[in-house]
């Protein structure tokens, strides 16, 4: 039992993004005044403010009316039909191809296609490179399988033209035996993009080594400024049965209540992820993956307006927080931003807990995507404008309470 | 890799309820003649034929369009007032106390409701008592976590007054350091219910040993002939503390096409559970879960006509079957039915195999519930009787074309 709790510790969810109702507040002491206002819930996006891809309902409602029990039951990698839809539709958006028997499953989420992918790729022992930072749950997957982590750092801050990634500790790990990669590009919680040269180099590695990886690119579709987008799975030269890439519309699309993601590429993983998904939760729920065949067609512009209504906010955000003197990179996708609260003289895992209870504002501690990063908070700034800036000047009030010095 | 080669070995899904669709059925060799009809899948039951509970696609709506957000993004065990509502529908059922801030989760199936239970419990090289036979996945799952299977034996066919089980195997397993037990009651496939003894000889013997349990009643509400049921929660001598219940609206409620399942009991393993569904799926949907609230709120009489019209199909096979000469048990609830085929001179994986082909119709292999079942099959008879009925009648005449000297 030592190991079982040791491992729990590890997979720790009291400051995970969304667990925030849960968190314990009362014993933390403060310091300035209580600022009232809106809660605001920068943990995750606000579906109310920006709302699901027209139509998601009442594709759920034929599903469960007209087509029955064969959407109640499909099997476990999804309906046959919609696997074709959305396999036609990512390799279009992708240029790459992807067979829809055999390359492709629908998970519960794109949670749920990362830990299949985990569970389908690394056993005990096996050395497993991630990023840092990056998205908090790769961490703790390595754990559960029982691998051993090997952290690539990103310099994200300083690097202009590219995400930052440290190719030589990639490579360096990748020597030392590394079998299995995971990374998320766009990154979360950084935003930033890999750039081509970025993505071609590791391609290379990928190759050189026979590792294998799994690309989580579940912010590729809203990217700012027309930036231009590599996806690994295009490049003809990395072996297809090394890649996993993993998308779904539960971030830009707003369609996380229905639980939908997908991974394809190599089709032996792909077998291996539906066996172990038979006994994880049989499928992605039958009725919800119809809502997939909303995704890739929605009305003409809505995607477009999404992205600029977005990069709205992020410019006023950013500005807000630098006039603060936080340190912070321009997101170039996605909907995050990393800041960083210089001399501050308290934990941000504390600092989590006293935003909560003093500003009633909800954000997600930088040490759940890296250990390096107690100076940082996330916040995903899908949110009704007015509400985030009003909230965002209250984050930095308190941050001035709790300054070093003061 | 030999270890995970060995793994994905015993996780293989091909015969697996619901993936006959990807079943290869093109090399096997038939004898007898081909029998048409119209298809019948009774590797599970039919929604269209016992429709969901009224209201449910509505509720869902309701979270989708009222609620809105907070119905999206709830906490990873699942929304603080259903959780509430769940909790009182099923202390009353079980006559049980359920916390619902502490010892209630909402989890994506009963399947999903399994795994994480078997997470929270079972760690590399841990003994786990499971029944020969039961659910295909308890077995997966005690290999998926590396844990060690002590099968205990289920008279099902003889015992009358009980469901069989081999008591002094199970005390012998436990003597020999079994950390987890894993049941169904009522058993699937064979649809026997665990006597009050029994249940009570299991309640003390856990407690004597200080073992863990999980028991799966996802069947429970569908009692026939108004016979007692004992749920293992109920009994005072049981520390709650070593308990997981596990129960959903998937089966007799036809809810399955939205995932949804419930786990209740000891507070340290409901934590654990919510932890690894963090790291597996994030939550049950959203918006699904919503309609657990239609859940033990069903229309007056409706459950009552429910088990009646089932009762009427179970009764019918049963004498179709009997009269062929199948031996089988009366099921005492759920809609199972396992059959035992004698003389048959091919496998029962092959035997799936050449009814599907020859007959159209789609049946469980017995190797499934346990590996020396091998010339049962099991039946869901939860159908359309007419078609049920015909496709009985090809499967007893398939059967006739492959007995022994034939």
């Amino acid at each position: 039992m030592p190991d079982m709790d040791n491992l729990f510790e590890k997979l720790d969810a009291e400051l995970a993004p969304g667990q925030e109702k849960r968190l314990n507040i009362d014993d933390i002491s403060l310091k300035g005044e209580v600022l009232p206002g809106e809660p605001v819930d920068f943990s995750h996006g606000d579906v109310d403010a920006f709302e699901p891809v027209p139509g998601s309902l009442e594709s759920f409602s034929h599903g469960f009316s007209e087509v029955g029990a064969t959407q109640a039951y499909t099997v476990y990698r999804g309906r046959e039909d919609i696997l074709q839809d959305v396999a036609a539709k990512l390799a279009d958006f992708a240029s790459t191809s992807i067979d829809p028997e055999n390359e492709l499953i629908i998970t519960p989420g794109t949670q749920g296609a990362l830990f299949l992918a985990a569970g389908a790729m690394i056993s005990r022992g096996d050395k497993v490179a991630i990023v840092e930072p990056d998205y908090y749950a790769n961490r703790k997957l390595v754990h559960f399988f029982q691998g051993e982590l090997y952290p690539v750092g990103l310099d994200y801050l300083n690097r202009a033209g590219g995400a930052g990634i440290n190719l030589h500790e990639l490579e360096a790990g990748f020597k030392e035996g590394v079998s299995t990669f995971i990374f998320s590009n766009p990154n979360n919680p950084s935003g930033v993009v890999y750039s081509r040269e970025e993505i071609i180099e590791i391609g290379k590695l990928v190759k050189e080594y026979d590792v294998k990886v799994i690309v989580d690119e579940l912010y590729s579709r809203q990217v700012f400024d027309e930036r231009p987008f590599t996806h690994l799975s295009s490049l003809d030269a990395v072996p297809e049965e090394n890649i996993i890439t993993i998308i779904g519309p539960s971030k830009t699309e707003s369609l996380s209540g229905f639980r939908l993601g997908v991974a394809y590429g190599s089709k032996g993983t792909i077998d291996r992820m539906e066996q172990l998904q038979a006994i994880v939760s049989l499928r992605a729920a039958g009725y919800n993956q119809i809502v997939l065949k909303n995704w890739f067609n929605e009305p003409e512009n809505w995607m477009r307006d999404r992205i600029s209504a977005h990069q709205d906010i992020r410019d006023t955000l950013l500005q807000m927080f630098r006039k603060a003197g936080f340190e912070v990179r321009t997101p170039e996708a996605g909907s995050y931003i990393f800041p960083r609260i210089k001399d501050l003289s308290i934990s941000c895992d504390d600092f989590v807990k006293v935003l909560k209870k003093q500003a009633n504002v909800t954000v997600t501690p930088g040490t759940q995507f890296g250990p390096n990063f107690t100076d940082c908070v996330r916040l995903n700034f899908s949110q009704d404008k007015e509400k985030a800036v009003d909230a965002a000047e209250r984050i930095i009030k308190v941050a001035s309470y709790y300054k070093k010095g003061n």
